[in-house]
């Protein structure tokens, strides 16, 4: 597809990608947007200059805070909203509203882009469980129910927030080395999880499971994820309940929502799965996704340094696998609700994604670009982490999500 | 407070209680209403006919589908509009505006009084984790964190159901007894947990922990929760990361939310903590709550049979610690969020709030008044849970929350 517009060839947001999200237009007005290139596409104008036909019934539905109603009208409506654009872009001449239409992206804010129903968080790298379980179990690494079920739980959505907000340390109950009484502190430990999220389009009806076969037709698109982590608090608090208030101070996502129909062309096959799943995870067909995945660490005035290289197909579980078994027990899906990977690790040590693995809970100091070492994040690191797939000329990105760590509130 | 109302003496919609819910009216509006013996004023009319001044607003602000907006205004907001209601229905003769403002409760439905944001369930009964620590770790019944901290994990907001509504058997993975491979069925462990919930009134800040002094504040008013679980489902799936499909596929609550302050008489002293809480979970004074609960069990076509008695006075940590906790990593809540207290036992084996605990994992079977007995329900079971707080006179109830189990949806 040629287009008049020019785009950098290594932009994540090629004319193949146009992935949806929310901006704020200089004049203040909220709406949805699609990235092309450095330039962004305001769907609000666009649908008035009469884009997409049916004028102001498609201005009402881009001109919201949120992508919650548009992405629930199904991703053959979000297919129909692309190809147009694509048409729009590959005009044989610039068309005489391309200047109402278009900003440069550094002209607009963007905004979350969706307010999340529910935050569901996977567990679905086998490399990731085993390397975790490793360090916290040191007896029982990988447990007898993780091959044969997607292992998830239930996360916070209010404390999820856009790429680019700052990270509050959290402090919290942490039991020291060899002591039975716990104190009061800041973390010491606090991490980073590089994860792929999926968002729902289609809703479910409480009771009713959705086959394997449907899954990804309730699957708009997917994000970046930063499962920020405090490990110590996470520690002494998870057992028999999970994960608390180790995790839910913040998560982070990128803005634009990548649609499944964009990453179609990087399908991949998934890793052999030893038991053969029961038969409500199986699906014939390859559901795996090869998306290249790099976390960053940038010290404060200091230059970043890559520290995990790795790639969603290493993920053991699929998300058709995820989604059919969250809703076997009639458990419903609403539009906007977000479900998360789980770390994403790979098999080799420089493809882990967190810094417990990275480090080895802190007996592996990793190096960084300006002399220093990390076992866990300090104040003033920021944490960038990117994802895009890519065959020949053919790239869909997901620009980035980045977080960057402030000091702990002081207590009184 | 004499009222021109006929209330009976053993109404749990006193003119003390006042709690709010959405009711939708014979003509179809939906709106909030509160309960008052066997009517319910419809607030809609009553902001429409001057009740509360500035007409227009309020009118706009009780004519919604939820509650959310106006439980945002504030405690001190909807002590005013309970005050001028209690006012009302004291005025020396019958109002003239009366038929217009109020309905017998039988011609209005009911619906979810609010849009839950997150829903956290607590663990906060000694007895419950003691007694399902027993069970399910027999080595190690209570955790070395339990009297530390108030445990607790976020579920799922999309399956909260209203009072009435019908629950699916749900089927999932269960790993047979003595075997190593799981199989796929509908449970055969279908509980009740007997719960109250706090509703969130005023939000709070990302970053910003709500001090424990504070956190009433916060608080807006309770309702009865049930926490259906699938024991075999989650016995199977919860390590390491906590309950997920055992629970997730619906949780009830009752429709009338009762405020804090109609609560506020029967504040008492709770159990003594030891050892002593960390700083930020120490609040003086009493801050637990004497409320009566019970749960019955309705077989098809059989009569009713109380099985558990207990109260909310048995709770080891108080609402003000559970959200002190739950924010004290700078976790933000949101108006509507849900907080559960987690099962409550009592000291006696006739207040455990579960089957679970009452059959003591299937052991001991509990007979019911039609000579049946049982470790866990069964299809047609309906659970009934009532709660309601008493002094002399003075009665403040929660109404119901009550459903009937559905068989499981078969295979195909």
């Amino acid at each position: 597809m040629t287009t008049w517009l020019p785009i950098p060839a290594d932009s994540d947001f090629s004319i193949y990608n146009l992935p949806f999200g929310i901006i704020e237009t200089p004049s203040g007005r909220m709406g949805a947007g699609v990235p092309i290139g450095d330039y962004v596409i305001d769907l609000v104008a666009a649908a008035d200059a009469g884009l997409f036909g049916a004028r102001r019934r498609h201005v009402q539905l881009f001109e919201q805070p949120t992508l919650n109603n548009f992405i629930a009208l199904g991703n053959d409506f979000a297919k129909r909203i692309r190809r147009r654009l694509q048409q729009w872009l590959c005009e044989s001449k610039l068309p005489k509203n391309s200047t109402d239409i278009l900003y440069e992206r550094s002209q607009v804010r963007v905004h979350l882009p969706i307010q999340v129903g529910d935050y569901t968080d996977f567990y679905s790298s086998l490399e990731h469980a085993t390397n975790v379980g490793k360090m916290f179990r040191p007896d029982n690494p990988l447990l007898p129910n993780w091959r044969w079920l997607p292992i998830g739980y239930h996360g916070r959505a209010s404390s999820i927030v856009l790429d680019g907000t700052p990270i509050r340390r959290p402090c919290g109950q942490i039991l020291p080395k060899g002591s039975e009484t716990p104190i009061f502190a800041a973390t010491q430990q606090l991490d980073f999880e590089l994860e792929i999220a999926f968002v729902i389009g289609k809703e479910s009806r409480l009771g009713h499971p959705i086959p394997i076969e449907q899954a990804e037709e309730h699957i708009f698109g997917l994000l970046l994820f930063n499962d920020w982590s405090a490990r110590d608090i996470q520690r002494w608090e998870y057992v028999p309940l999970g994960p608390f208030l180790g995790k839910n101070f913040a998560s982070s996502i990128s803005p634009w929502i990548v649609t499944l129909e964009a990453l179609k062309p990087f399908r991949t096959r998934g890793p052999v799965q030893r038991p053969t799943p029961l038969e409500y995870l199986r699906l014939r067909g390859w559901h795996h996704y090869d998306i290249a995945l790099e976390v960053s660490i940038r010290p404060k005035d200091g230059p970043e340094t890559v520290v995990c290289r790795t790639n969603t197909r290493y993920l053991y579980w699929s998300m058709a696998q995820q989604l059919a078994h969250h809703t076997i027990n009639g458990c419903n899906v609403r539009p906007g609700d977000l479900m998360a990977s789980g770390t994403i690790s790979g098999p080799t040590s420089d493809s882990f994604g967190s810094l417990l693995e990275l480090a080895w809970g802190g007996q592996k100091p990793i190096s960084l670009a300006d002399g220093s070492t990390r076992t866990f994040l300090l104040d003033g690191d920021t944490v960038i982490m990117r994802a895009y797939a890519q065959r020949g000329h053919l790239r869909v990105g997901f620009g980035q999500v980045c977080g960057t760590i402030l000091p702990a509130i002081k207590g009184d």
